[in-house]
Order: structure tokens, then C-alpha cells, then sequence
């Protein structure tokens, strides 16, 4: 199935705008865990488990596999994903970016070996770079748009021509780029406002959005500016308020709990 | 050594701006390799060992690798250069970017799992996104200016307070970026007189130039607007020219010829 309907049937099944991150650092897993010779996969396929029918999305970091040399917990963890608990999409959160010969390579490791249903992508190197993952209509494109962290002002912020340029990205994101429907920006909810200036341009494209938790954003704004009128239209991330909700053993219980609250949360002010 | 004396010392010993991008691909290995279990590193190894004394640098590809499940490859590819080949620097060209929380891991990704003497990142998201990258002193961090592709002028070229946003990004890399020296730009042969417009900006700062070759980059448009005062400067790379410039036994040796090639046919145009 295509992912922006798989996207869109998760929302509506789970009752749930929550994307939760997986994020896995070795200091931070469960002193039960540690040193065990699986732990990562063990962790998160454990809060895979404990969190999928309060989710919208999962969205693995590749760098936080990578470091470790572990691409093939990644792949595990994914196919887990999709044995395990096939109606919720997987995010593989690359940021990836290069010209056209090689971006189809980046295609294949995101699609064919990760076998991820969506990625997201830097649009800085333009279209290019990205029509090799826009030709596959069945996969989400995730755009960085306006990212949450504090440089993300830097160049994103620049005025272009009488708007900043990640609403020209918005813009040539909505519509250059989406002749299949299969993209989505990268917002970031410590800019709820520019956020919501993005909503203004680029219809209902979903927008996944970072930045709650450990950065400070804020939920509330975001709905604010953010939602559809169906009230959907946002993937909200949490990965550390979630992975690391608990250090004990029973760390996938304290995970489902503060992915409940999260999404019980988004439900209060949106519904 | 840090990577930017490394590179200076290359540049003068093998009298040379030649980059060796390596990018290998399946399909387009001798016919004698196809098959063998280890062909994609026997193939890239013969490439280095036959190309080295004619090299400033080697630059492989991360897309290439992670699409085979290859990363031990990799992992052993420049492991050989750094064995065989001590003075030639190595640039892991992922175009990496992300917070700075995740920016750590893909810094023990680059230096640390795989070794590299620098790597090419994605400027989109700002100072933070480098940081951690920029606190290396010993390694190269190279920056996406202007890229070699038809998108590159996408987004890169729009006008940002009366000039283009690679000419913000490369004044910003040189401004604040550079504390420690370890700063490059990536500028593509396909724009050279927009690359003559960074080097105006940015001193003797090293540009790899991508995008000769089969990009149909010129050569000599790029020396009279890229060189420094002492013919330096400059990362030429060449992937596809160099890498497939024979499909036989002799493959090894038709590579050196075409690398011995384009660097004396720069050295005519620069000395």
C-alpha cells in the first residue's frame, strides 16, 4: 500500500498523531539490557511493540545505527515493523542528498534494503537529486523544510525574494515536485508559526514535526497552526520522551505510557 | 596529520589537484571480477594502488556501498589507502546533516567507524548541524556550495538579499565556520564562473570541484577561476573517467592512465 495511505489509515485507526523515534544510544539503554549482544534490537523492537497501536508512524535514525555498525539491526527492526504491525509506516530519517546517478543509490538503500516506506531528503542540491525518490509514487518524500534546531535560521530564514527560503522550498515542494502526492515536509515545533505559514502553501501535505520534548517545542501551538481540516495532516515526533521513559526493566511499559499521554494529549486539543 | 596539511602535501608531492572519486557499481565491473566475493573491494583497491602517486585525495561514495550492504567494504577500502597510501587524505562523501544530537553520531560514523580524513555535509541546517563536525580539528569538513547538478541552481541560486544563497553559504563557512581551518567548499565544474565568485569569497579556502567528465564540466574554465596564488587550491575529482576507463584485466592500468591524463593535462594549463 502506498504510504500517504497507510499514513492516513493510521491516523485515523490509532486515533494517533504520534511518530515515535527510534533513536537507540548504548548509555542510555536498560542497565538489564546492556552488553547483551541483540540489546538494540532487543530495546527497540520492544518499544516497537509496546508503542504501535498509539502511533502514527515509526521513524528510525540511521546515524544512531550507523555509529554503532549496526545496519542490520536496522533491517531486522524494520522488518519487525512490518511483520509485526503492518498498518504503521516506517520513517528511515537519512536526510540523504546527491545528484541524480547517485541519489538512485540512495534510493536502494532506503527502499530495497531498509525496505522503509518513506525517507526523508535535504532539498538543497534541487530537483534532481530528489526525482529518483518522487518517480516512486508507493514511497513518502520527506522534505527538509524548516528544521527545529537553533541553526536552522542560518539559511533557512534567508529572505529570497520577499519570503524566507524554506517557504520557497514549501512552495516548489507543493507544486514541482508532488505530481505523484507522495511528498512531506520537515517542520520543526520550535517555529509553530512559520510552520503554520507552511500549512497556508502547501494545502494538506502531511508535516513531520520534531522538535516537541528535549527541544522545547510546543504541542499546543503546533495543532494551532498545523492541522487539516480533518484534523490530521502532522506526524509529531517523540523519540527521547518516549524511548527513555524508563530505565528499568519495565522501560516498554513507561514508553507505552508516555506515548499515551502524548497522544492523549494531541487528541484533548485537537478533537 | 591533520587532513588539511595532509591534502597540502599531496598537492605538491604528486604534483597533482586530482580527486579519485570512487564509486564503484556492479554492473560496471570487469568482467573477470564479476561474481568474486570480494570484487568490489579488489576492484576499488587495484583503483587506489594503481592511482595514488597521481592523486591529491580519494573520495568514495557512500551510496555506492550502503546499497550493496557493503559498509565493511568500505570500512576496509580506506583502511588500505590510510595502510598503502599514508599521504593521501580520504573524503567519505555522504553529504551528511542533522541536530546536533544526531550531527555526533554521524561524526563517529565518518572518523571513528569508517576513518575518514574528512567528509563532505549538507549546509541546509545550519551552524548547529557542523558543530560537531567543525570541533575536528584534524579532519576536513566540506560544505555544499554550489553544487554540478541541473537542480543545483534550484535552490542554491535564488536571490538572497542581492546575492545567491551559495555565495551566503560560502561566506558564512569562511566568516564562522573556519575557526579551526579545517573548512572546504564543494563547487561544481559545471558552474565555473560561479565557482571564480566563491573563490573570491573564501581565499585560499579548497574547493572539490565534482563534475568533470561525464558532467561536461571544462577543465580550463575551472583552473582560470579556481586556482590560488600558488596553483593550488583545487580537488578535481573524477569518478567514472578514471574508475571505468577499461573494462578488462588491464583494467588497473587504463584507470592510471586516464588519472595520469587529466592530472598532466591540468598541470599544462595551471604551472
Amino acid at each position: 500500500m502506498r504510504f500517504m495511505q497507510t499514513l492516513a489509515d493510521a491516523w485515523q485507526r490509532h486515533d494517533s498523531l504520534v511518530c515515535v523515534g527510534l533513536d537507540p544510544e548504548l548509555g542510555k539503554l536498560p542497565a538489564h539490557l546492556k552488553g547483551r549482544p541483540d540489546a538494540v534490537f532487543e530495546f527497540c523492537a520492544a518499544i516497537v511493540d509496546a508503542t504501535a497501536d498509539l502511533a502514527c508512524a515509526f521513524k528510525p535514525q540511521i546515524a544512531h545505527f550507523a555509529a554503532l555498525r549496526a545496519e542490520d539491526t536496522l533491517e531486522r527492526l524494520i522488518a519487525h515493523v512490518h511483520a509485526r504491525h503492518p498498518g504503521v509506516p516506517v520513517i528511515l530519517d537519512a536526510k540523504r542528498g546527491d545528484i541524480g546517478s547517485t541519489a538512485q543509490h540512495y534510493v536502494t538503500e532506503a527502499f530495497e534494503r531498509f525496505g522503509a516506506d518513506a525517507v526523508t531528503l535535504n532539498p538543497y542540491m534541487g530537483r534532481d537529486s530528489i526525482a529518483p525518490f518522487l518517480e516512486r509514487a508507493d514511497k513518502g518524500v520527506i522534505l527538509l523544510c524548516r528544521t527545529s534546531n537553533p541553526g536552522g535560521a542560518d539559511f533557512q530564514a534567508l529572505d529570497c525574494g520577499g519570503e524566507p527560503l524554506y517557504l520557497r522550498v514549501a512552495e516548489t515542494v507543493a507544486r514541482d515536485w508532488n505530481g505523484h502526492g507522495n511528498c512531506a515536509l520537515v517542520c520543526g515545533a520550535t517555529w509553530p508559526e512559520e510552520l503554520g505559514q507552511v500549512r497556508t502553501r502547501v494545502g494538506d501535505m502531511p508535516l513531520l514535526v520534531p522538535g516537541i520534548g528535549a527541544q522545547g517545542g510546543d504541542v499546543a501551538a503546533v495543532l494551532k497552526h498545523g492541522l487539516t481540516a480533518n484534523h490530521t495532516g502532522l506526524m509529531i515526533n517523540s523519540s527521547r520522551g518516549i524511548l527513555y521513559a524508563g530505565s528499568g526493566e519495565d522501560f516498554a511499559s513507561a514508553a507505552r505510557a508516555a506515548a499515551q499521554e502524548l497522544r492523549d494529549s494531541i487528541n484533548a486539543l485537537r478533537h
